[in-house]
């Protein structure tokens, strides 16, 4: 039936290219396409907006408001649900060649393609169609959401007749309140809104419209510009109106073989809560005019050089299979994309790509792109973290709800306040706090940056901090425990001491403690006392970590260990993958079956906490109960699997991580990316096979490389400088381009460390031999193998 | 303010009587008030219809379907709700006085009072009103719901002129789709539904009239119809009309100085999802001929005497406070309304004398209201379990939609389908299956109904059996858990091996058994083999009871003796009761913090597995956690105070179980009746100082007295026969009526039992002396002391 997928995605280590168009997977290429830069996100629709699979134009934070409904009331339960709105399309250039529109799903596609240049941050397409009536036409369009310039897309549409005469018309559009499909039943996939948008004004004149709405709930306003260039090669017609909700910008012109018309358009975005209605507008006008005097080859210019910089500090090589190479940018780039220009504005789940998840931002964030941006962007980082500072106060009213000192941070939202619905695996899920504890202290050990650290890491670590110690309590065992709350794997919820939970709030209290120290007149003004630090050591120190001593394994939780097996035999044969969308969560929860990465991902994360031989039995005790029904999940795989020393199957997961959504792995990729996954394959390759362990003052090498591969070679930021890590297949050399000493630890095998130093222009080289493995490799559940090259080959 | 609970309802052993009218209780009193015979349901709303509480008329299971809403969807989340609907409101009857509408709003109120003697099954209203003009008229009206005649309201109106002449109107109503107040937003409250009904056709004649009206979602329908008998002193003009929504029938005349004119109105009743219009038509008009026959007086009659027969096998006899004599007539009057005549239909927790809970019946029949209708009122008990066995078609739906086997019976139901929309305090208390199969078992060992026995206790015991087999599993200890469940403690969920869980399971395991082996031929019939036989009474056998070692007391639920204890002392500071409007279930969950009896129930109900010194310590450590945010808790707490000694502990539960509404001391009376708690008050006398246990094939007692009493007699249906037991101050008494020999297992103190035989003519007379207690009396959590009946006369 369909291409596969080496067919369709040519391989390439920076492009991802594809050939031909499949309609049925148009929704999910508008993902795999998208642009964005952290504030304006745009599915790669196609320029004449119809056929699509899901139209979407985002602007970060811009959403409305609903009742959350509940069949049962409860006390505390989030009312309010905010979800993300596709906002006023500007990306629509329509065409009609001699009076018949151009429509992929009439006449024929002689040859299509689109390209995205991963180096470029544009994407290309080109099209040779033949109308119904026999008419060829040529286009060559290119799209860029500008890294430089927040509010700004840009689109140079170019039309070439080929061996008739062609009368053309162009209509570019602005479009409100554009119709959208129903989303599906699963509870995945984003509520509906429909004409979310209310005018307020709308003006044209020459070239360029502007529309300017507000949303009927949540009170936000959005102002949309459009200006154009027109580069024709026969005299034109043009003609600009608008209305309410739209507004379009016409070009008829007629073209002779080999001649073709031009039109560069330009679109400026802008929103706010507070701003009047002619701010705004004078705003976007702004912008247009800038871009309008700067040129598409400026623009263009300008975007190349944002991403050399940015790849310069961020990108990985490998001497591996193209596709994962390619995939592992694909990732890196998306990651960059949905956070670049945020600007204290949070990091979607889906970054800006699709409607999926209501827009929400999760621990997906903290626990998964941030060691990927503060190690290689760490102003988007720092960005985003400065986001979630700004809200505290919304998280300190929710703990308060809650009956808790310190500050909640909402399981998922937009602006902070608490938009889930389901609290077992939502308020339950207190362990987002440390997540955003752990993100902030490793921003700071990265950064050193001491203003960030006053202002965002201070504030951020205390308040959670003051969260566990009132959550928790002091069990007759003398240890300190954690009740009743939700880890990561959400077929267990509401259970005692989640080992995941207990470690990283120990990180979180034990981080607080040398903060508050470090920045004491800081912590003095949240009211820190010397009492205050003395419980946060006292408490990180008795931390309950619940252990079977007959399997000689650590428990999920306490009693997990000892709970009913789930059937996974019984799964495979009826095909009940996802588990979620088969099974009730009352059959889930009580049984042994790992949604996702849980005590393993503790072992990754909090790897001090467990010696050699426990990760070795953890990590085979837990494999064989992970369906990976998350996407949050293989790349962790990958990580401990390396450190095992179980190399194979380390690759295997990587592949998952890696290839989530080009290959469509959640059979979601049509409501948007998963970033969090999308970042895991470069965790995947830095913390697996790098070995690169970054939580404490000390960064730690421990370099290995897949079987088969021969190099594996990546760059990252450390303070003000790059640092470059070479893996050869004996040894790893290290080096850098900055003034300072970057002190890294090495290991170059499972009993020799190292303290290295390194230099700018005095590179170190040292060996470095696989790590031994303690068990036979762990099997997987029934039906669930990892996902992995020689499946994709299978499947090609 | 207002008038003392003493003065408002002054003491009588056998009358509710009300004095003066207190209209911010009118809602509460149109609940105590209520009339029916389990079919139909009124409240007491004033003959008047305006002002009203909440207006109230409902027929069993006649509902509205609603979809359940969710902020988030799961998998076999139930999506349609079943709401109770006010149908036609019959009970109008209005009057103008010289053409002033008699409102008790206006004008003054000589006299109000209100009389239902529980042996008439009459309510009797006396009203003596001066219009705001200055006439003054008298109103004595009585009204009554049909114990004999299922499908009919009477009423009585007579009207009477004091010392002027009146010119009266009387104006006789149907109406249909009467405006409903708001429903709080306490989960607890029911969902309102406007308009809900649509008219089908509508019909009047000579004094009749008759509206037929169907639900828009559910598709119901419902016909109800009206005919008049009038007694005037001068000459009337009447008339009748109808209209889609309403009907009237109008009596115009004068009255001179103590004349009266007295208007019988006769409504019939009847719905079905089946029949066809004309076919409902027909069926009211039938019963409104047949009453119209017969006569208000002879229908009087015929209630008098069903009651009559009632009580005789019913009634309990205290030489003690009259108040609670009163308190526990009530209840059990009410209970008895809310199921005689429901033939196959639901008992709901709130009777049909409010729409509280949407109308749905929970556990609390099968547990709380069937102990005592199998012991007093074979026939309604019965009923009610066949209506039971008549919806385990939807019961093993669910429990394969659940992925189990056998039955799962609804948390919350009208029709049989499961209405609950909030999982964790719906699906997971999977103890009432066991709570159904421990009645349906009971009811046979009261009845040895042998075709019962056939049709509905061996289809429900081995559904639920399967249902315990295919949920639990083998521990690694070699035990039969079942984890994840709900006990009835809602202030923890989903926790594992709930004792009470575990050891209803176990009865209904063991019950299974015998049942399946002593009507082998219908076992087999349901494909049950002795393999399966055996499966059960292993899984019995091996039933987990989880116990801490150090305390020496057994756990609620796995784990729950090492929990955090609840701060009771914040809670008493801050007003927090009830709890859960005050506190998340995130909080509440995880801590020692107990919603009602649970631990303390299985003492009760499974008590043959605890030794008297663990009743006395379990009793003991469960005290100070239970908060009775929950009705259905002190009846139990009585029952096992009693068994451990604590008397006077024990009379206050029983105070306040039987006081529950009376006092209004959940806050919602307005809402309806809790007739669980009601029941409670039987079960606190019989079982609780009767000492009454009935769990297998022997009856016991162990008979006490509360301090200060000098008497306790009680009444029971054993078989065909009555059983009659007199608790005196050192023996008790017992006796029976009929043919056969009852024996009993008499216990006269801590050590001493005796099974005695208890023939017609032959009574016997044992000793009895208190139980001697093993611990202090316990206490219970800050601000929660039982509602005692001292804390009665404190506020009087």
């Amino acid at each position: 039936m369909s291409t596969s997928f080496a067919d369709r995605f040519p391989a390439d280590p920076w492009i991802l290219r594809e050939v031909g168009l499949d309609h049925r997977e148009l929704a999910q290429s508008e993902s795999l396409f998208a642009l964005g830069n952290g504030h304006i996100g745009v599915r790669a629709n196609l320029d004449e907006g119809d056929p699509n699979g899901l139209s979407g134009t985002y602007l970060n934070s811009f959403y409305e408001t609903r009742p959350l409904p509940y069949a049962e009331a409860g006390y505390g339960y989030p009312e309010t649900g905010q979800t993300i709105l596709n906002v006023t399309n500007g990306k629509i250039i329509r065409l009609l060649v001699d009076d018949e529109p151009l429509d992929l799903r009439y006449g024929q596609l002689i040859s299509h393609e689109r390209i995205l240049d991963l180096r470029r941050g544009v994407l290309e397409r080109h099209v040779e169609w033949e109308s119904p009536s026999g008419t060829r036409v040529k286009l060559h369009t290119e799209r860029l959401v500008s890294l430089a310039r927040r509010s700004i897309l840009a689109i140079r549409y170019r039309v070439e007749a080929i061996d008739t005469p062609l009368r053309i018309v162009l209509q570019s559009e602005l479009v409100a309140n554009e119709p959208l499909p129903t989303q599906s039943g699963d509870p995945r996939a984003a509520a509906a809104f429909k004409d979310a948008l209310e005018s307020i004004t709308h003006d044209s004149e020459g070239n360029r419209a502007h529309l300017v709405h507000q949303t009927r709930s949540s009170g936000l306003r959005v102002a949309a510009a459009m200006g154009h260039q027109l580069d024709a090669a026969q005299a034109c017609a043009t003609e600009i109106i608008d209305h309410p909700d739209w507004a379009r910008y016409t070009v008829s012109s007629t073209l002779a073989p080999g001649e073709t018309t031009e039109l560069v358009k330009f679109v400026a975005y802008g929103w706010s809560a507070t701003r009047t209605t002619p701010t705004l507008r004078d705003q976007v006008d702004a912008g247009l005019i800038s871009a309008d005097q700067a040129g598409w080859d400026t623009i263009e210019q300008e975007q190349r050089e944002h991403l050399e910089e940015f790849w310069s500090g961020a990108d990985v090589e490998i001497d591996g299979p193209v596709e994962i190479q390619r995939a592992v940018r694909f990732g890196i780039f998306h990651a960059y994309q949905a956070s670049a220009r945020a600007e204290h504005r949070c990091i979607p789940a889906k970054g800006l790509t699709g409607p999926g998840y209501d827009g929400h931002a999760f621990w997906d964030t903290e626990m998964f792109v941030l060691p990927l941006l503060t190690a290689t962007a760490p102003h988007a980082a720092g960005d985003a973290l400065r986001w979630r500072a700004d809200t505290l106060d919304a998280a300190r009213d929710r703990a308060r709800t809650l009956r808790l000192r310190g500050a909640a941070f909402p399981w998922r939202t937009i602006a902070g306040e608490e938009c889930s619905g389901y609290w077992p695996a939502g308020t339950a899920a207190l362990h987002i706090n440390a997540d955003i504890a752990a993100a902030a202290a490793r921003h700071f050990w990265w950064t050193r940056d001491d203003d960030f650290a006053r202002t965002v890491a201070v504030p951020l670590l205390v308040e959670t901090a003051r969260l566990w110690c009132s959550h928790g309590y002091d069990g007759p065992d003398g240890q300190f425990h954690l009740d009743g709350v939700t880890g990561p794997d959400e077929y267990t919820a509401v259970i005692d001491d989640n080992v995941f939970t207990n470690l990283m709030a120990k990180r979180n209290l034990t981080s607080a403690v040398e903060l508050a120290r470090q920045f004491a007149e800081d912590a003095q003004a949240l009211d820190v006392d010397d009492d205050e630090i003395e419980r946060w050591a006292d408490c990180a120190a008795r931390m309950a970590v619940p252990y079977n001593e007959r399997l000689q394994v650590h428990e999920q939780d306490r009693g997990f260990t000892s709970r009913e097996m789930w059937d996974f035999e019984r799964s495979e044969r009826n095909d009940e993958y996802p588990l979620l969308l088969n099974a009730p969560y009352f059959e889930l929860y009580p049984k042994q079956v790992v949604k996702q990465s849980d005590l393993t991902l503790a072992l990754h994360w909090c790897g001090s906490d467990f010696d050699a031989e426990h990760k070795a039995r953890d990590f085979a005790y837990y494999e064989p109960l992970i369906v990976r029904d998350s996407s949050l999940s293989a790349c962790t795989q990958a990580i401990v699997a390396a450190e095992c020393g179980h190399l194979d199957l380390a690759a295997d997961y990587l592949a998952e991580a890696a290839l989530m959504d080009l290959h469509n792995l959640q059979h979601n990729a049509r409501d948007g990316l998963h970033i969090a996954s999308l970042a895991g394959g470069w965790l995947a390759l830095v913390a697996g096979f790098g070995g690169m362990r970054d939580m404490g003052d000390q960064l730690i090498f421990r370099p290995q490389l897949p079987p088969g591969w021969t190099g594996l070679r990546f760059a990252l930021r450390v303070g003000q400088q790059r640092l470059r890590v070479d893996i050869g297949p004996d040894t790893v050399r290290y080096s850098t381009d900055g003034d300072a000493t970057i002190p890294v630890l090495h290991l170059s095998d499972d009993d020799e460390h190292e303290l290295v130093e390194i230099k700018a222009g005095a590179d170190v080289e040292r060996p470095w031999t696989p790590v031994v493995p303690q068990t036979p490799t762990p099997t997987q559940p029934a039906g669930r193998p990892p996902f992995s090259l020689s499946d994709m080959a299978a499947r090609s």
